[in-house]
């Protein structure tokens, strides 16, 4: 169902080399990896001599390959929007600016989330109908139709935002997986209306009246078994909640070895075990992914990536590019506007 | 290390039969296990007929089963405060009421959360220096040294309570897991400080001041990994990730039973699957615990327990009411209290 862009030129895609936990090492290696086997063009942007350091330990013949300088970094614990502001010539914001400009399709980032978004804000805006950004991708493989809305960009939210969220979270649905009218619930505890603080009693109120397919509230338990579709909550929740499936996964998926180790021909075990952890946390395979309202395609990669975490992101950020993430998004969200209504009046 | 009670006469625990989605049936089912298993003196708390019309489905030869009747049933939705108020003889109050009157040592429900909060505090109040009860155990096996609090008693926290769950949390962790000097974590969504929404950025700076072990912000896959003793969280958050793994649980136990299938031998399977499962979500297996805080023992079951959880419950509320779980709460909390500043004054 989706219109392929297969562009002449090679697909361009900056790269914020000195973001993330193993920056800029990790970062330029995967890199590499990624314009080996995809053909993109990738501009690395960061620090220069430290940056060419890195890639004088790969391989990187008949690769396209440049670096862009950058002065600064914004590391972690930085005031984001300060941050920003405060240095024009970061590499993130480099990066960013960079999609402005056209000189590049995308740009992936495994530095602190709220500086990529705050730095993509600056330079893209968002996409008619989202205020802010939101972060949105199944985390459970078993439950691979269901997305969680946000994931972390936003963090303390009002009311009027989950209704956003089940907006973009509806839109991404539609789009990425393919859903023709997706399911929503607002992530509670319990199942009657009436549960939860106050502010996501007034979300649910909104939700009931947004024209959005939402089915009420869901509890814990309805994410790893599919209940909805699109399962809203405050970013700080869904936060924890990818993290908490990410760290059990890793956590399970040992025991698990350990635990069958000569029960099992080792061929089988290593198949069952990494099949077990995709699906407690296909994120940690998939690398990162484009947040969702923006307008031009900027990926977020957790800030723990290797080399490989780095190559998916790319991937995942050629195939966003690819297959016209913004402009769908744009347009069905222009469709679900008829019918939304985040104020909830009449 | 704990000085356990021996009573001469058997243990008394007054049960809330109407209380659950399974309620009377299967609440009566497993307290007429526990009765033959554990030689406790049990009163069901219940509409008279429908509790008999489950005991005459039953063998109850030689078991000490007493019915009191109670003309009312509080049902989920109510606003629990309210219920409790206007329904003085519904099964939840009445069985609060038994504890209160020294009839029984102990009591459980699978009824409604709330309700059973308010039953509690009303006819037994708080222990010193909790102002309401907190939900506080291990909820993942692979980390059972690891307790999170509050688990969903106190929904929409203000910062000063984040301090009362880390001294509750603490305090349980020494009581019940044996830990000298527990370590406490604020759950966030990054490890430095100044993340989180504005009350998360308080409770962090009275957590600071408090006296207790407090090591800082913990994130989602700090839990799993047991990085600290006591991670504190809204009880909204709490109860999500409870629920959330031990659906997660579930669902992962059926798929690693199908996916090894005839790779190994099916008594192999069953103990790996089996013991998977316990380390995924110990709650489901264990059943309900006492609430911590309240002047008595009175243990939440989850409300789809059937028999076996009801079993487990009483069991755990027998062996709480035994080691002297409530005095030894208030006998650490005086401790704890003379090192704690709750509102962080110096």
């Amino acid at each position: 169902m989706s219109q392929l862009i297969k562009p002449d030129k090679p697909i361009k895609i900056s790269v914020d080399a000195m973001g993330g936990d193993y920056a800029p090492g990790e970062i330029v290696k995967g890199a590499i990896q990624a314009a080996r086997k995809l053909g993109v063009e990738l501009f690395l942007v960061g620090i220069k001599d430290k940056i060419e350091t890195e890639i004088e330990k790969l391989d990187t013949d008949g690769l396209s390959i440049n670096i862009i300088a950058a002065k600064d970094v914004i590391v972690d614990g930085e005031q984001a929007a300060y941050a920003v502001m405060k240095k024009p010539d970061s590499s993130v914001v480099i990066a960013a600016k960079m999609v402005k400009d056209g000189k590049a399709d995308g740009m992936i980032s495994a530095g602190p989330t709220g500086a990529i978004m705050v730095a993509a804000l600056h330079h893209m805006g968002t996409i008619p109908g989202m205020e802010r950004p939101v972060i949105c991708t199944p985390i459970i493989g078993f439950a691979a139709q269901t997305v969680i809305v946000d994931l972390g960009a936003n963090i303390g939210c009002q009311p009027y935002q989950f209704v956003e969220f089940a907006a973009a979270g509806s839109v991404y649905a539609m789009t990425q997986l393919g859903i023709e009218r997706p399911t929503v619930g607002l992530l509670n505890v319990g199942a009657e209306k009436g549960k939860g603080y106050d502010i996501i009693k007034e979300a649910y109120e909104l939700l009931e009246k947004s024209g959005l397919n939402f089915i009420g509230n869901v509890e814990g338990m309805d994410i790893p078994r599919g209940k909805v579709n699109v399962v809203v909550c405050d970013g700080f929740v869904g936060n924890i909640l990818i993290k908490f499936s990410e760290g059990l996964g890793r956590i399970a998926a040992n025991w698990m070895r350990a635990e069958i180790g000569n029960k099992m021909q080792s061929n089988d075990l290593n198949k069952v075990v990494d099949n077990f952890y995709w699906h407690m946390s296909p994120g940690s395979t998939y690398g990162g992914i484009p947040l969702c309202g923006v307008d031009g395609v900027v990926s977020v990669a957790h800030g723990n990536s290797r080399a490989d975490q780095i190559e998916n992101t790319i991937r995942n950020t050629k195939a966003a590019i690819e297959s016209g993430f913004v402009s769908k998004l744009k347009e069905e969200f222009e469709t679900i506007r008829k019918r939304i209504n985040p104020a909830g009046a009449a």
